[in-house]
């Protein structure tokens, strides 16, 4: 029977073999959730990269270049990582490149040794389940975490999938029953546990409450967002 | 005011500056339970080895000689790794080198930088806690885990530790939240979660279902324990 598990962090990525697995990276304040809101608005693909330097090159390529580092827009880009700017009719067709603080880093760093890569939030919650049952392979749920710490969003959404798709795939790590746990803890208010995480003190200081009650929305958008080559794409 | 952090796993304790910090090393089945038992019960010291080989050297030392791998005692040694082997009157007044999976080779690591490192568990949670409230030191409750992954019987007494320090000791980060949140949803009955263990499943097979209900009761020791050198000693 294929297995899922999670890894809380990618600092824990390496005790992890991942050659048949399909890893889906989580970064749910705010990348991954806004890359699932801008392919689900018809962004053509996304380009994760891991430098702001790096970003800057593809404006002349023909990309849209967005950037966020310590939560906030980098000066110069024309998107940051609020997931409302990724739903302009402006937007759509267009590629994007893109770097953040802890989500385009966990999707390179898995890239290099996972079967396939996924992005998952609970904004796709649904469809991204569904794919992972009818697949054969083992699952991942990696969590991008906050500069290699663990953080209390990711974790729950890795939880949240693992409900889903428990018992048809099977877990026995600890890291997994801890998820699924918290998950379950408080799956009918999931605010009650976000508004105390640290992620959430820091974005509150930012002034965007909107955003994080959107990122925990479940199943808004029926869309698959998958790694192909170097860009995410719906498929 | 001074803070308490967790740290999940060894594989994530250079994400911490230890330079300031009371590490507490956590290895609930069964590592920290021994210790704290052994020396509640008289033996005069425990030495942290990592390697099995190492820990033979010691024989002609005078120490008796302990080690555990993978759960279960090494073959020729005098000791393993259950609690009730380490309360007999024969042990009183002697010194014992120790090497276990996870446990030891945490002490051995946070030692290299931290002020000073002591040994928790459920049996001596709150002489430990009395001891850190009073001191003005930064804490960091270290995890051992299993071989890199985190699990929920460390997370547990992490969770138990902090909830006892705080509010008098400030946490930020989400592995604390994480843990404390834990520990209260399950503080009345610490078996419903560690009963599904991934490392009780393994000890299941071995027979030793007293020593995970032994390693569970709080606050059987008033003792602390703390490295003084190379030694752990009651102090």
């Amino acid at each position: 029977m294929p297995t899922v598990d999670i890894c809380l962090s990618p600092e824990l990525l390496h005790l992890h073999d991942l050659s048949n697995s399909s890893v889906v990276v989580i970064d749910i304040l705010r990348a991954s959730s806004c890359m699932v809101t801008a392919l689900a608005s018809d962004v053509a693909s996304i380009r994760p990269v891991r430098k702001v330097e790096e970003c800057i090159s593809y404006k002349e390529k023909g990309y849209l270049i967005a950037a966020e580092r310590d939560g906030k827009k980098v000066e110069g880009f024309d998107l940051g990582n609020s997931p409302f700017s990724y739903m302009s009719a402006e937007l759509k067709g267009k590629k994007v490149a893109l770097t953040t603080t802890n989500g385009t880093q966990a999707i390179k760093m898995s890239q290099a040794t996972a079967k396939e890569v996924l992005v998952g939030a609970f904004l796709n919650k649904k469809s991204l389940g569904d794919y992972l049952l009818r697949s054969p392979n083992d699952v991942l749920l990696l969590c991008s975490g906050w500069k290699g710490q663990v953080n209390i969003e990711d974790t729950l959404f890795a939880g949240a999938l693992l409900h889903y798709l428990s018992p048809q795939k099977k877990y026995n790590a600890d890291a997994a029953l801890l998820a699924k746990n918290l998950y379950e803890q408080y799956q009918n208010n999931l605010m009650a546990i976000v508004s105390q995480s640290s992620h959430v003190q820091r974005l509150n200081n930012l002034g965007i409450e909107k955003d994080i009650l959107f990122c925990l929305e479940e199943n808004r958008y029926e869309v698959l967002t998958k790694m192909q080559g170097d860009e995410l794409v719906k498929i």
